[in-house]
């Protein structure tokens, strides 16, 4: 329950600024679903499912294209203090809103609809533990599980077999400026003292699909937003690499 | 995604009738909880975690007393198909109100409010995977992670060193009759086919503290109902022993 | 407002341990309900409505079966003390949500809904005035709605002129066991005072339907199960003949 | 289910235009509330109770005033076709809130909040049956449930002795024009045939609360107007004269 | 942020009591919207847009005739006080859909639906600021918003070129009386002060559509009910001047 | 109601690649609230008033600091198309809040919560108009209501004379890449083509206060991020100079 106080200059868990947590991604977690993933960055644990239907929504009927979409949420003790059920609440948060947005914009930028064809899948992000950055490691761990769907409705004869519906791999890493040092995936502790906070949603060939930078202190400059971008794409190479191991074991 | 077919007469996945599913429980699953157990039976996988909060609510202070509660909830794609999100539906449905209550009355028959103090303890039973029996996993489960919770709470000096807040462990587990034939802890494709269905919740000391039998074809007799409750005695002895077994450890 | 204190021993309005309250059912009360009863539990009175509609929910159609469902309900004096009305919160309770289903259950559960045909029937119950089983007496009033509906569908020459739609009848009661002794068809003040607690679901032949029993004080043993649901049976018996009455007046 | 037919000119069910229908007044119906009356204006049926709590909502605290509101609603077979709950749909509709609102202001216009002193009354109109009139059955029949929880409030002393907290008597009717002839307490199938329908809630001494006029067909003239709110003012005066005679029973 | 005081037997703003405040409407002010107008009665500011669509609700299909219907709401800042938003609530309040129906009557009353054809025009009617005398500001702005939309939909040929779908206009002004005196069209310091308040809705021929009068004080009588009608005669035939000058220009 | 087509290469109204659209700022359009502003980016107009409350949240209170919320809306038929209300959905759109959240952060990154004192205000941001850019607008026009809620604070006394609330101006701004050529202050219809698609909140002083950058087409790499970002600062001084203006007048 209590948090390990760290010294000034290094980080809370001994890593180097440059330094990702541990990754760990169970691939193939759940035996229900299309495809799915246990992701683990550090302490963040998020469970990734994806659900693949024959068909699309009322609105894109018709036109050969295929949807992609995706739900975020966290349990109520993935966090130190529990939180109220949004279920029990009767309404969605701001934050899970846009959280689930990006998630599935995410995802969408690598997916080629019409190759898809008219299909949808759908990923589910629950939070299982949280320690900061969970939203990158659901998109990171989505990837895994969008993967796995789109190889079941190939073997199911709903994809065609020669379509290329994934264009390129995805993964996110999350980045920020703590006493003036730029950081790489900060865990929550980090994630709360940050002045700068970026999340940044890149392709596995290194081209920018999301760049989320907030000045949660005071404001930030060009200079210091570059040395973000470039820790971020060194961060997201990586995870990209074990994101491809994942694929070939 | 497909489910395999059984031949008449024996089990789904080869158990004797009167046999449980492998049943696992990994205690302390959750770095962030008070109390927590990942549980198992088959592959009916649920989180079990428990938030300890000094005082209580409103209603309750002043009295002397503490409050345990529990919710029940299940991921969307926990079972084959994917089930639309309570918190997007905004409303919470029948089904998992009734299992909450269910799993928060169970828990407080063994609670010594007394002696607990003027104290909170919410039991949150998320299912992950879902194959039959959730509830009765979930109360088996929950068990455990309120044993640790108030545990913790004793250590953090909320609780009264020799005060006995835990009267006995509580364990449940399914029964059914299929094809004439009472069987011990359904799977789901077994709950489906099952003419009568009963959960029964009982202490470690062999007590009962719910009995919820339910005719699904035809009503059932004093003689089958008599065969089930003897049938969920044996299991819950069984899973009693498995807790007892998980807590020395 | 007050309620009268009652000597240990005896029942709080004078009855002996196996006698029910006063039962009246007013059949037909509704002028606009296909079929409707008015029934009392002594102070509990509870209005129950049949509504048949040609056709079946969508899920259904095409298969040749009927739907019966019901919905429960509490004004928001019928109690001692007011409750927020459960559409002005917005939301269906969980106890709301329990009893629709389970008069649900018990009503399907004497249904053959083959026989019934393509026909949906809704059983509205709302308590009027609460005094403690108002599920019970929802459920044995619902019946006498149900038949009048499945008849005045015949009538129309929506169910075949011999189609046996109704298996047999269903009647409720309460049973409990207050200061080691158990009664039948407990009082508001009696059930406050239960030590154990149980809704017992029965056919006209004496078969159960479902069976709920709850500790709400000590856990209970089997001997003591064993003599609430006898009780229960001859309560069951007692509120048959009364329908019976009912219907052939 | 059916409605018979009535020929030109006549009404529905033989009265005069300016004939109520059979009034009846069930005083004290509830044996939980302060106060309580069942009104019948023909088919259409109200329970109304009275809510009485000492002490006022925290806007109104300190001021020395008491508060009267009002919740109106209809089960949902009340009607010749069934409706949803809106408990079930999770929001009230616009017409119960309207009518609510109605009774609300109608009855806080005899009430001379001061000599309330600083207690609560919740008026609950809650139709079991309807065949028109709703409303306006609602108000005269809320009146007698007042009359009995200002009562209660004195003998409690809630109230001062001599405070008089009720400043007159009010009844409310409908009043429309069919056929170009103005006719007093409209039955359902009355109601939908009107070109004017017009709702007035009167004092016992005939001065105006509420006058509510919509032009259901053609707009209406101030000739017309005139001659329904005479034919109202008669109505009114009727149910005042049953409303007191209900009172001295 | 201050209400000047303004001295007994006068008015807030000089106006004698038969007199409106300025009258002001920007017809077409928006470039979206088929109608539009935005209408001041003196600070109150409304928004009023229709939105015109080939085609009727579901069970309107077939029958020949078009729908109309409206939505009112305000600003959170439109009042002195901020007030939560409805959408942040999750529920819209009592006030609001009364007058959302009441506008929606209004038009429909001067419609002929027939003419109108399958088509449907939605009037939204926003309150950008708020001084006293919202709906009836919003009745006559939205006559403007309608008769534009209703043009549109005959240049687009979906109304026939002939068709006389608008029967009359329509135009609402309040009413009340402070101090014994009759005063016209209330700013929202007299509104509060008023003893009686009404709201009379007219045509262009000076027709009654709707009267709705409510004693905020003491009850009225018929005398004072007489004056109240004839003074907004006089308003609404001056709104009718407005109205028309506006179309012509 | 149809959308003019632009030529390749141009721009939809003329404008060169780094023109705003014409800026026009209202201040003080509201008598009720304590700080406001109508802004028109073009045809996209936005109505910011700002509501100023001594006090604050109780989770804040007793710590000396301020707080600045945030809430964004659209009228329903601001947009081409009508939209449902969320009031009457019952919920609020993700993309709703989402903005609501960015508008909130951009104004506190901005606020010196300490120098503010414990008092509280809230911004109501709500879009009369929609032609793309709604988000900018709101942002910039925000910052006048916010500048003016201040002064009105200090004032009023409940700001200290001297305390320097505001640290600096904030303003924002859209840019996108349209067939390869980055744009400034995207319309509705250019928004709908662009490629990349990127917010900017700046200070006046130039630095970063919110960066949100989205593939909407093809990922996007470093060169083409410089570029947006580089014209967005051109973007924003321009704004920066006409609030400038604005507050001097």
């Amino acid at each position: 329950m209590t948090t390990p106080s760290h010294e000034q200059g290094g980080r809370v868990d001994g890593r180097t600024p440059d330094e990702l947590r541990p990754i760990t991604i169970e691939r193939g977690w759940s035996t229900q679903a299309e495809g799915s993933a246990l992701i683990s960055f550090g302490n963040t644990k998020v469970l990734c499912t994806a659900s693949f239907t024959n068909g699309v929504p009322r609105w894109l009927t018709g036109k050969g294209k295929g949807w992609v979409t995706a739900e975020y949420a966290m349990l109520p003790r993935a966090t130190n203090d529990r939180s109220d059920r949004e279920s029990v609440k009767g309404r969605i948060g701001g934050r899970t809103h846009e959280i689930s947005r990006l998630i599935g914009r995410s995802l969408r930028a690598i997916i080629d609809t019409k190759a898809l064809g008219e299909n949808t899948i759908v990923i589910d992000c629950d939070v299982l533990q949280a320690d900061g950055g969970t939203r990158t490691a659901a998109i990171t761990g989505a990837y895994i599980a969008l993967v796995d769907a789109v190889e079941w409705g190939r073997e199911k004869g709903f994809i065609g077999k020669n379509a290329k519906a994934l264009l390129d791999s995805v993964a996110a890493v999350s980045v920020g400026i703590i006493d003036g040092v730029p950081m790489l995936d900060l865990a929550y502790v980090e994630d709360v003292r940050a002045e700068t906070d970026m999340n940044v949603v890149m392709t596995g060939r290194g081209l920018f699909i999301e760049v989320q930078g907030t000045a949660e202190g005071a404001p930030f400059d060009k200079r210091e937003l570059d040395a973000l971008l470039e820790l971020a794409g060194s961060g997201v190479a990586r995870l990209t690499e074990i994101q491809a191991a994942t694929l070939v074991s």
